[in-house]
């Protein structure tokens, strides 16, 4: 029988696809741009805006974030949104909003949550941007479907998040998953924090360009590195590092084989402490270097706990660039706090 | 003024006194004794007793935690006991009661559970005896007051036990917490799990032994090592390491240095991931050893992240044997599942 039009169910299923439920915002605020989303509650993106920072003042960046926020609601005038959640690159106070510090924004001790609340005159969840991009991937990505995840993001630093029995893991104050500062050497390399011997010293990719530039300029410019390169040290990226490395250049590959051995050995001892059912492996760094992605993976499987490893499953973000986005929409509605 | 004896706020005193509120049965099963008790809410021991097991077989086994349990509970026959839980060393199905591999019962998928359930003819949760020790740690001894604790225990193996916002990490499959496993040195140290370079072939109690043991042979049976044995090998314990060490004893030395500092970068690097507010040393190494308590404490606030270190305490566990009783009889009431 051909459903009435009149009838309830197929009005209810119209409706639905016009309006998909309470949506949230989500916010991802870089170094350089600030983008908003409207996100429906299954991580959906319904619409997207980017604006870019031209000036970092704190009142000059919430400015910028409203603008985003407006075109983005604008592109689904019908849509209703309940939560708004932030992501940032930035050391927070736990529950309050305020940005303790944000390197990339030059912050120290910046009210950003209030700031941006009273502006969007809208309560605001300001959350860590690593927190909301494995949020994001847990929810609607790569993580989707299982409780205990454990996420690693190599990029121009390293970080990670836990997620146990469906909640975030914060610690006790907040700071949680800060993989890249464990030690692999003690008194080793420098790293940015001002610690010496942390994993993103060795692993992280702005650690990873500046040993190639250390290495290039000690053996003075001659090899595959700098010929990928084009004789530019500026042009040398973990692509370049690993395509070497790949190559047998002997430079490349010191720096390469320590820092996949290092991140290798960190994800399998992770992966044997939190016992989680999928490792998620994402970043900038790790998007461009398949190599270290299989390294990890076969370092994982080596070297966890056989009852660990026995049950994990290790996969790449699904996400890209928009998992920080819906991370943030979606953690501002599930996990208020 | 002096209170009437007949008012009802001096009666109610005197009830609590008799009568704890309802309380629970935590029993541990090591590898030669049974232990009950009877445990009240706030974890406070009523009555204790112990049973030797002179027979392994699981019958006989779960004849003598009922005797035990009878004993204790006759030593206090006015106490409401409503929930009964068991630590036991064992790798445990997750829910089920199930041991999948006892080794110092040399059981195999033995229904522990079940078969003790049916003896006590109560419903009794089953749980691996560092999870009970650490639980009661937390919430009766040097954990308590706080949601986000760390508890590390060094006996004759290395484990531990997170305890997030709360709650108990367990994992996917129920084994969150084997730091003794994670790997410190590639192609390292045969582990008695068949893996080599676990954190537990350096540290472990029976791994301490048996390095100095190799050490001595290797060396011929003189120095310091061997006076303090009294020239008997089976003598050899961690206690005479760390005092042989500390007497500057190069094999003792060796193998103490090496042991301090796997274990104390572990601590730190578990610190920096999970940011606890208070990390508990336990175990039979770590209490005959306060010189290595005291390294690994130096070397979390040496190595941990800063922002983790800042608010960290480091604490000794404060229960002693009675830990894995107290958790055991605490898990079954307050986290059921």
């Amino acid at each position: 029988m051909r459903p009435d039009p009149r009838c309830g169910s197929v009005a209810r299923v119209q409706a639905n696809d016009i309006n998909p439920g309470p949506c949230s915002l989500g916010i991802d605020l870089g170094g350089t741009h600030a983008r908003a989303a409207v996100v429906d509650a299954s991580g959906r993106l319904l619409s997207t805006s980017k604006g870019t920072l031209t000036d970092r003042s704190p009142e000059a960046v919430v400015e910028a974030i409203s603008h985003a926020v407006q075109a983005a609601l604008e592109a689904v005038p019908s849509v209703d949104v309940v939560h708004c959640g932030v992501g940032v690159a930035a050391q927070l106070e736990p529950g309050s909003g305020r940005v303790l510090v944000a390197p990339n924004l030059g912050w120290r001790e910046v009210p950003f949550g209030a700031l941006l609340a009273a502006k969007l005159k809208q309560k605001v969840r300001v959350v860590n941007d690593l927190t909301a991009a494995a949020w994001g991937e847990h929810r609607a990505g790569a993580g989707k479907g299982v409780e205990d995840v454990y996420v690693l993001f190599v990029g121009s630093g390293v970080g990670s998040a836990i997620i146990a029995g469906g909640k975030l893991l914060h610690g006790a104050t907040g700071v949680a998953g800060e993989l890249g500062h464990i030690k692999v050497v003690r008194d080793g390399r420098l790293c940015g924090c001002g610690e010496h011997g942390c994993l993103e010293a060795y692993v992280g990719g702005h650690n990873l360009i500046a040993q190639m530039k250390e290495a290039v300029k000690e053996a003075g410019s001659r090899g595959l590195l700098m010929e990928l390169a084009e004789g530019d040290l500026e042009k040398l990226n973990p692509a370049i590092l690993e395509q070497a490395a790949l190559g047998e250049d002997p430079l490349a590959r010191r720096i390469y084989d320590q820092a996949c051995r290092f991140l290798g050995m960190a994800a399998a001892n992770q992966v044997t402490v939190l016992n989680p059912a999928r490792l998620i492996l994402g970043g900038g760094v790790l998007s461009h270097c398949p190599g270290m992605v299989k390294q990890v993976k076969e370092s994982v499987f080596a070297l966890a706990s056989q009852v660990s490893r026995k049950h994990v499953e290790v996969c790449e973000a699904a996400l890209g660039d928009d998992s920080g986005l819906i991370g943030a929409a979606l953690l501002a509605t599930e996990q208020p706090g």
